[in-house]
């Protein structure tokens, strides 16, 4: 997806809630207004929300000193996700529809962001997303893509959400790489992150080579580039995913919710809906 | 009031409003949003907001070319609130406490701003406005300085809010100088406007002698400034001049809606609240 005008006053206030999380000076954060609002000039359109957001984030770190602002941050979500775990492996116990429960509850997971600047509470959003209507809904594509997958490429997005990401992984039935930011980047999910939130026990965990807060294949490292061009179906967790691989010419499958008007309107669909989007699916049926 | 560091994301997206509403070009709104963000280092939050408003609008005017965007915006807005009129007279006129209830119709019409972006239904707004609980209602002080006063100072906020101000001012009881902006910005009220509005049957028009979004005394004119200082009250609309008028030591009271968290804040109030709200006003006590 391209940087639309919208995103830029977004890109301001992102560096303004990671300003405050990284420190309580207001001279310091002023300067970070100042560097990040004379860096707008250098955003072109073409690229991609996400790789703006990697300079964003990195200067946040550069001008407060702090590298891991959202560090504490996550370990709480995590924590929070964890406790709320048996009871949605309940949940899907005692559901007709296993798998389309499990997407639901990932898709859920996605409100833990905060690079979109709306306040959620865990317990409450899953709630209501085991009984939202879908925006889009190509699950019976996404169960014939699955039976067929030998090999699932599963891009994680924020840490906490990675907790339901093992709910559906569990569901899967399949062997599944999930991946993750290389570095810390917002609240997106990392190697350490997968670990606590117990992904371990049921993926292989990879780094995208990138510290990007989205898979953008120009950025990622080789290695991920092998895994990601031969995956049978890759699924895409979270709006800096989509934003980094809309354009993108693999079979993917989008777990999201549409956080932001600019998202829902290049999705077709209203804010706030849940999405289990398809595309390039063609190809993948061998 | 002084600039909050969320005034500053703020300010970016306001630009972005004005600029596309003045023109489609995607590549002069880019500009214009690399020119205000590059102007951010200059802001300095000792300044009032409507101080950048008006450096931020003219550059708006400047890189697109049209110096009066929402002229025909405000002539539309107008045009709604003349239709409202007879029917909020007649509200007047079965009211058991008149004044209140021009006040209450005053501060509805504050909804109509393009300064902050929140979308609004005048009819509808004006309903909820007369049965909302206020956040800061010093009415019996405003009845007891209203009663002693000789000349009263009405400063005027947004186009068309200025139809609901000449309800408020019929209620006066009293002569009344209407203020507005001497050219326009954003959709503040100018003299064209205050005239189309019908308040040049009801009070005496003048300029603030500034194209500042705001009263702020040391942008306007000297002809202005003797007029507010020997005013005995001075009856401020809206936020804009509420942001440039709340540490200035003259007896004012404050009509205006609450309509963003940092006003909000300041005022100590809920987002949304409806005030009036007197400062300094011993003094008056003459």
């Amino acid at each position: 997806m391209k940087t639309f005008l919208d995103c830029l006053p977004c890109m301001l206030s992102q560096a303004l809630r990671a300003g405050r999380i990284a420190t309580t000076d207001e001279k310091t954060i002023k300067e970070l207004l100042d560097s990040v609002g004379a860096m707008i000039k250098d955003i072109p359109l073409e690229n991609t929300p996400p790789e703006t957001g990697e300079l964003i984030y990195r200067e946040v770190s550069k001008i407060t000193g702090v590298a891991d602002p959202y560090k504490k941050i996550k370990e709480e979500n995590i924590k929070e996700a964890l406790a709320l775990y048996p009871e949605l492996k309940e949940t899907i116990r005692k559901s007709d529809n296993k798998l389309l429960t499990a997407i639901r509850i990932a898709i859920a997971g996605n409100v833990i962001d905060f690079g979109v600047g709306k306040d959620f509470n865990i317990a409450e959003d899953i709630k209501k997303a085991l009984y939202q209507d879908f925006g889009i809904l190509h699950f019976n594509e996404f169960v014939e893509h699955l039976e067929k997958a030998k090999t699932i490429l599963y891009l994680g997005d924020n840490a906490g959400e990675s907790v339901f990401d093992k709910i559906l992984i569990e569901e899967l039935k399949k062997p599944v790489t999930y991946v993750v930011r290389n570095i810390p980047v917002i609240n997106d999910v990392t190697y350490e992150d997968a670990v606590a939130s117990g992904i371990d026990e049921v993926a292989e965990i990879i780094s995208s080579g990138s510290s990007a807060p989205a898979v953008i294949p120009k950025l990622c490292s080789d290695d991920f580039l092998e895994r990601f061009k031969s995956a049978d179906i890759i699924i895409s967790k979270g709006q800096g995913n989509y934003e980094g691989l809309s354009n993108v010419d693999r079979p993917i499958f989008f777990l999201l919710k549409a956080k932001c008007h600019v998202i829902a309107n290049d999705l077709e669909v209203k804010e706030n809906d849940i999405i289990l989007k398809g595309i390039n699916l063609k190809e993948t049926i061998i």
